[in-house]
């Protein structure tokens, strides 16, 4: 195998990372979140939206995340809107369902949600009968790479207000998303937007780690119960404030965006150059080419990537994930791989 | 403040744990917990319990175990019996009911149930108007520093198959308990009687990881499921899996927990021999001396710990918890200042 | 208003039902589902079914029916199929999911489930982390008022053997399905097809009431455990038990059916012969005829009934319930009055 | 069996309840507690409390009250404080824990809470890593007959208030407990103390049902979708509607409850003139005496009863339970054969 683009989670984390764990260590610190590094981290993470008006907190997973903020945000009988390929309505095992709470599902292409679609939810659901959908989630990144626009991002978070929904934004890969050459969007559009949202840390150069971040002001209560009662509260809670320290300080996570998204371009640039088309409209670090069935098994020899959908009797889409720790020679190597074997 | 007695997850990790991490990061691995070193950490930990027979999956932190080995064993309407100063019965936010599970609790006298406790419990539980008992819970240590010797695991365990129920072992401080001066219980004695537990890591020289094992075949069945469903299936699960080598390639694990046991010890002769008494028997890391309110007071200006209950009008008791971290040479002012300023 | 077709819950009960409830008034009972009217309902349908070897549970209402069924069949990352139109997918609000489980949802023509359709969900699910669908519900007639045939059930019964799934019948118009004219299924089908099912008495005549019966011996055990902890066993079970005898102890719960159904068919062949069609192809006791807004709204006048949805910009859909109380002349009525304000 | 003093749920409806479901089978009626009984019902029950302030719905049994209420007041990482005794504690099957909340149980003795007791739990409770006590339930009468007298509910209601608890009610014997010869207390106190009570109908002489009372503003919003979602809506909700018209549009439900108390009464005046004691200081229509084990088996050949607890080596606690339906004839031939058998 010369090179993996399976995901961006395959490598530990960037050597900054563990030199910053390493560097922190010997500090005796309060436990379970309330310790000087997450406290730090919080005060630069607010800064870097430019409000000091959030609360903060760190979790360790992407799922851990997303249901335990549904579980805050809904009462028994309230529902979120999702995406059908969103990641809470596919990939986490019914995780909000399990927290008792039904997602609507709406079929979306490019996998970002319409004002139109959330009205249309709304609008469907009258009365006692059904469940009372009250938060939007949507993904920046979303699921296929696609980015919102900041005027996407306004006109639904217009229509939340309107319908009394809460916006959440899952923020996994949000690093690639604001880094995209086509995004207008700044993290503090996404503080002004969502009620709730996570910048994700897993994905761009952690360990692990992701901030959670509470805009709404009703939100912001008893906030960590729900972190302690969904086991989220790590007794050495400085792990993750650590991390997020020396990812924002300087502009290390964005600095790491950045060249995942170069990564990508690049593949992307060459793929497109030898006649290739995509599934998806992706600007980010996720990219998902359509190949020849040949060609993949060809390259499948040499290289990780996941096949992620037949397209016809011929051809298939493959996901192409680079991430921080994507070496430029591997993507030049691949592209080389591509030509010479189509 | 010359030093910390507050807990044993106030530092940082083990050097050699930092190590560790820093000499695999750069291995590209397979995401949740399917990476080789996961893999290698599952089978050396086999190697230790003399049996292949065991599952063992990795997790964040003791709640997370906790409440997700609690939904893995019992039906909606099964509970789980516990010492009512048990970790789930108090200071877990009520994670097990949010599960759906209601906690049997048992006032107890050292922090450890009996068989005739259990039986109590099983024998008022007659019909489907009251909730059916079907897990055991218990912790070794416990949270007031006693361990359950060999022969009394062995009776509650008996009193468990008896009555068709789990048991089930909170091992967050197993380390300490195993290494303790009294203990004849081996970790395959644990891996015998228990159906599920687990080693917790986190409080002996982790970062964060604690890692369950499944020993009874009935409850190994999808619980990745449970995992991934409940938060606990991190994209770089390798993170858990590396330190969970290191800490049990050699002795490393056993090692710290000696440590933290000898500090302690040192800690409970030294006051011992100035006249004072205590409110549990621990042989573990956690000791809890009950002092005149006014030396507490004065100790407090120097050192950290938490007064863990109002004795009588004059007389409190004090929880210090020693750790792999932990000096002899603080232990050593500590009793001396102790010593002076009674 | 002439008459109401809004629904079959509209009256109290058949007389009969009341009559047995006073007759049967002072005898002294045991309590919660135990009495001798419970025990001898359970008897008689077991008779009906021609097997003694099925558990029968009173309950009383249709989502309480599902969402306990669906809480005792699934373990907690286990999920069930269902019609996009189904009941518990729509009209319960979130009453399968506040149990924990999501619905695994197909968009389908005429209200009916594939084989096809549930092997497609199962084939896309494929690891931990989704779901595990585990349950496949149907109802027997459906929403829209069609029903399956013997040789349906009989695949999708094949179906759900080959993938481990259990096979839930929501029965809440079961009288009205078997009673069909097109029908050739019987009461000992849906009991040798179904794992689970539950025969509906609130909208054939009952005063409330619904018989939950449990074929697959895997889900027998405990179930009153369930039906105590969510509510549904009534101090005076023999309630139920009393109607369930007078329903069953003759054929009056097929007769009312019969009489249903032949009310519905007389409206339809009425509509038929006026020149209108069908949203759906029903033969049972709820039809949906497609009439122009304009006479839609002359009906409105002096006849109760929803309007189910929009066809185009002149046509509506519209539901006309018939049941054991819709007098014949009430549906001649109806459609002298139709013909003649068309 | 001469009588059985089992309980008071082992008849039927008193007659007028069943007559009054003849006297108004035929009515059309809108479905799902939105008929004309049930809200001419809830017209008279605020009638008889003097505020049209409040809302009423109705439900058919007390454990679906009970669990219904407690998921509509607590958020997810919110408690109960109730007696270990009270009924959600032992007798509902953990339906409260299916519902995700803990229940915080105090010992008491009479099975009654004090403010003491909820001052002590509250302040106990002091953060995330703890539940957060949020309501206190108290039931009104008790499980062991006893009732709180108007300065008992003032004291606990400021207590409530003081911590920002919500008090909840069990009213399943409400009749019995305010018709009792003690009681200072009206069901408007009740309805100005509680935030939230149930006045219970199956055991003071309907077929099935209870009336929710909803005080607190704060607590109406939305409480129907509760009701659809846990199975309590019935399509025919006119049949809950119907019986309470007939219990309250005159005096019959208090009529009901002061016979039951009457011949309670009457059975514990006897029991003490012959020289036996009491388990509990019951003034309601459960009582408790503690009679020779002898006796016991001599009295059990001919009446029905439960056997309550064991006193010492030759005395047990029983229950005798009067209703509606207690015919005073009974209740001598029970003194008389009391007396000839000691």
């Amino acid at each position: 195998m010369k090179c993996h683009f399976f995901n961006d989670y395959s490598e530990g984390a960037h050597p900054r990372i563990l030199e910053a764990l390493q560097r922190c260590n010997d500090s005796q610190e309060t436990g379970y979140g309330e310790d000087s590094f997450s406290l730090q981290a919080a005060l630069i993470l607010k800064s870097k939206m430019g409000t000091a008006d959030v609360d903060v907190h760190f979790l360790s997973a992407g799922t851990q995340a997303n249901f335990i903020a549904m579980a805050a945000m809904l009462r028994p009988y309230e529902s979120v809107i999702a995406a059908d390929s969103g990641h809470i309505a596919v990939h986490e095992a019914g995780a909000v369902e399990s927290t008792g709470h039904k997602i609507n599902t709406i079929a979306v292409a490019q996998g970002k949600l319409t004002p139109k679609d959330i009205q249309g939810v709304v609008d469907s659901h009258t009365d006692e009968h059904m469940v009372k959908p009250r938060v939007v989630f949507i993904s920046q990144a979303t699921e296929v790479g696609t980015i919102y626009a900041k005027a996407e991002l306004e006109v639904i978070s217009n229509v939340c207000k309107k319908n009394d929904l809460y916006l959440y934004v899952d923020g996994a890969r949000l690093g690639s998303a604001l880094m995209s050459e086509r995004s207008d969007v700044t993290i503090s559009d996404i503080a002004q937007f969502a009620d709730m949202f996570y910048i994700g840390g897993t994905k761009n150069g952690a360990l692990l780690g992701e901030a959670m971040v509470i805009v709404n002001p009703v939100l912001k209560k008893d906030f960590r119960y729900f972190l302690k009662q969904r086991g989220a509260l790590l007794a050495k809670g400085r792990v993750l404030g650590v991390q997020f320290v020396e990812l924002f300080i300087d502009d290390l996570y964005f600095d790491l965006a950045k060249h995942a998204n170069a990564m990508a371009k690049k593949l992307s640039d060459g793929i497109v150059a030898l006649g290739h088309s995509f599934l998806a409209d992706s600007s980010t670090n996720q990219i998902f080419p359509i190949l020849p069935n040949a060609l993949i098994e060809k390259m499948k020899v040499d290289y990780g990537f996941y096949v992620w959908g037949k397209i016809d009797a011929d051809h298939s889409s493959i996901r192409l994930v680079a991430s921080w720790a994507t070496k430029e020679s591997a993507v030049d190597e691949f592209l080389t791989d591509l030509r010479t074997r189509s």
